[in-house]
């Protein structure tokens, strides 16, 4: 679910990849299409300007440094792909004492290995995917770890259901339809009994607050037994910092602390680009589609995974970056500016429903629909009815298996002749990486039958929620 | 669940102790009723022996070594507390080529720190509890970690069911009921049912074979994420050690091996004890409720904690050792000698069922059960329908509830007047030290709520597996 679409993963790969290895699989990608010549390392972007004739040319005028050395290029479109991880947000203003607090403290971004909380009091401040990983990792070698987190926060596991990844469950478009159909107090119903199945959020202290806007869920399966087991308390907001110690909020005792990680999350900036270029205001850009911005006389600035979609990135990136070059090449049209504004502006307003729940940050959305969009921009988007005609257990695999990026290869430019293959065997190079002991008598079209099976009675209990 | 029945743990113990912690547990129990001053450490016992006159008197006599200097006594009872796990079982003539392999290896007895795997090629031999505990830690700092199994084995999380722990759901009085009446193929489907709602066991390659004898569950939480994501592969028995790999059954290639732990259990055995005073055969000793032989001329050893229950240890070797003080005074009698012989003989025959399944190995046993047969011996048995009447609401919370071992100290020898209030705040005491972090709006009745809806629950779907 994280390849990129005409490159699966390699078949003795696990199904979730530690970084050096995914790190390998990026090499390997880079190696097949011979884009090493084409990348350059150790290169900083200073500035990336219009150029004067830009209104006819669509050109930028582009500053590097590289060893020292400034050099000023000219290009005929840019990617900006910089993500959502460059600028760390630390709102110091937000905690209070923290100007005498003695102890250590960090941005996550900072954090490189556990051994500088040996033996220390960790406190870490806020309870994203990286505040649990932190803690998690901080557990093994401090004396004390506690995540202090306000809001709390659902926690999914890698192994989830069955342990098949969520993701494949989840992004399918079956479920895609589901998910965008369903009315609030049931789907809110139905994620609390979900998400609690596994263990009870308010008895582990980390439920979310009641409020309209929820956050993502955390992805982690070390956490709750490390709650159990006491190497992780959580605990409420921080109300205030102390010389070697910190108090939080609706708690009498202060808590010793040696060293503070602030996983506070990020800011969306871009220092190399006028800020007339993409207006940053409240974690969003003014971006058409999150790729364009909308008031350029030329479509030739696209940015690349800004963006939170509820699945892997690596497809969604590649999607936005098909759509751009073909825009740049001037096979795709970008509406009116007027249109892309509008837009722009109605996305900052109506935020995207997953399940029926609306997000706190507008740069999520439904992982599924964004790519079927761009997708249809550029063609590349599968007909499952036409499909069902020609070739119906490929139709049925789109449908009701997981959408796998192969799906955005079968057909229009850059098809890829190896996609169909790739969608009707994705089970089988997801389980081989576990199935490594097959006791006699085992079953080996289990998986699938127990997926429709699960499909079937997914819809069964959808359907008699509506009754 | 594993507390002595009179000194429940501090409430703001987690909920799964780590060892450091329930060591300190044990010295607050020492200390609480006086028994360090009762207790020589650094005393190894080197034999227990009749005295002459042991038909008249029941005396032992009793060699012990402490700074090199031994020395003789007479006691007037015995209790041999050395436990399962003295004597590991090292059975090298199975594994063929392990003469010749260069690699290091041992047993996991002789495990102490995950240091020895650094940087190394791991193949962990078995996977029972210790097997798995040392693969996971092992798998933070070696280079690969494989665990060969031949039977597999089921796999629980601590965080059970809704993150409640095992036995504080499955260790009821309604469950056991359930339990020891079910018949074996809806038990069978019922198990294979929820132990792979976690994850599918097959897909990990830890499914257990399909013999008639089961091994009990093995319980981990971080397994099915460490093979997930790579870190541990699981393989199938070993057919062959080389010089510095090893060959699994049904698997064409060789695996190459740095380290060897072998987690292949333990004998029963005591060299301090002349051979006929306590028979082993086949891992299994001759013992009359798993305490008393049965053919001493007096009752006065007795054998504790040498039993394997699905439940915690300590409540059981405490009420053995209960029962045990009771028959050396005199105060409890066994029965004649032929009646306890034939127990046990058909003991070895007919091994407990649990969940309507057949155990592999003689020491377990059904813990509720068991505990109750005892407490009836010493009259320290809960009487729920008696209770119904004077006190209805303890009496439901003994019978739905956890039997938590204070319910032994409610009358009887030995009773303790704290006891009612324990069983009746237990699950304060397990919800404490992880609901850290309570948001506005939280309903504090829920777990007990919960507990009930999900009993019903239960009872619905078994009454209704049973039409």
């Amino acid at each position: 679910m994280s390849a990129f679409s005409d490159f699966p993963f390699p078949e003795d790969f696990p199904v979730f990849l530690p970084n050096a290895q995914f790190l390998e699989y990026l090499w390997r990608y880079a190696e097949h299409f011979s884009l090493r010549e084409h990348i350059r390392f150790g290169t900083t972007v200073v500035s990336i300007r219009q150029q004067p004739d830009f209104a006819s040319t669509g050109q930028w005028n582009v500053v590097t440094e590289a060893d020292g050395k400034q050099k000023t290029e000219v290009f005929d479109a840019v990617m900006v792909c910089s993500g959502n991880f460059s600028e760390p947000s630390l709102p110091l203003h937000s905690f209070p004492g923290i100007e005498r607090f003695r102890g250590q403290y960090f941005h996550s971004r900072q954090y490189k290995h556990p051994d500088v909380f040996q033996g220390k009091r960790v406190l870490v401040v806020g309870m994203g995917n990286s505040g649990v990983d932190i803690a998690v990792e901080a557990s093994r070698v401090a004396t004390k770890v506690t995540i202090s987190t306000t809001r709390g926060a659902w926690l999914l596991g890698r192994v989830f259901e069955h342990g098949y990844p969520w993701d494949m469950v989840l992004n399918t478009r079956l479920m895609s339809l589901i998910k965008t159909n369903l009315p609030r107090p049931l789907s809110w119903w139905l994620i609390n009994h979900k998400v609690n199945q596994w263990f009870n959020h308010e008895n582990y202290g980390i439920q979310p607050e009641n409020s309209c806007l929820v956050r993502e869920p955390v992805l982690n399966d070390d956490l709750p037994s490390y709650i159990l087991t006491g190497r992780i308390t959580i605990k409420p907001g921080v109300k205030e910092f102390k010389d070697s110690s910190v108090v939080f909020h609706n708690c009498p005792e202060e808590e010793p602390i040696d060293i503070v990680v602030f996983c506070t999350g990020y800011n969306v900036s871009f220092p190399f680009l006028e800020e007339s270029v993409v207006k940053v205001e409240n974690k969003h850009a003014s971006l058409y589609k999150y790729v364009f911005p909308t008031h350029l006389q030329k479509p030739t600035l696209a940015v690349i995974g800004l963006i939170k979609p509820f699945g892997g990135i690596m497809p969604v990136a590649e999607m936005q970056a098909r759509w751009a070059s073909r825009v740049f090449k001037g096979l795709c049209q970008l509406p009116s500016q007027s249109v892309m504004e509008k837009e722009v502006n109605e996305n900052k307003k109506n935020q995207v429903r997953w399940f029926g729940l609306t997000f706190d940050e507008v740069l999520k959305t439904e992982w599924l629909v964004y790519l079927d969009t761009l997708a249809s921009f550029i063609g590349a988007k599968p007909s499952v009815l036409g499909l069902l005609c020609t070739d119906p257990w490929l139709a049925l695999t789109i449908f009701f298996g997981p959408c796998s990026p192969y799906q955005y290869r079968l057909g229009g430019p850059g098809c890829w002749e190896g996609a169909r293959q790739a969608i009707l065997t994705q089970w089988d190079r997801v389980l081989k990486p576990t199935r490594t002991r097959v006791p006699a008598g085992s079953s080996s079209s289990f998986p699938s039958l127990l997926a429709v099976v699960g499909f079937i009675l997914l819809l069964a209990a959808v359907i008699f929620g509506f009754q």
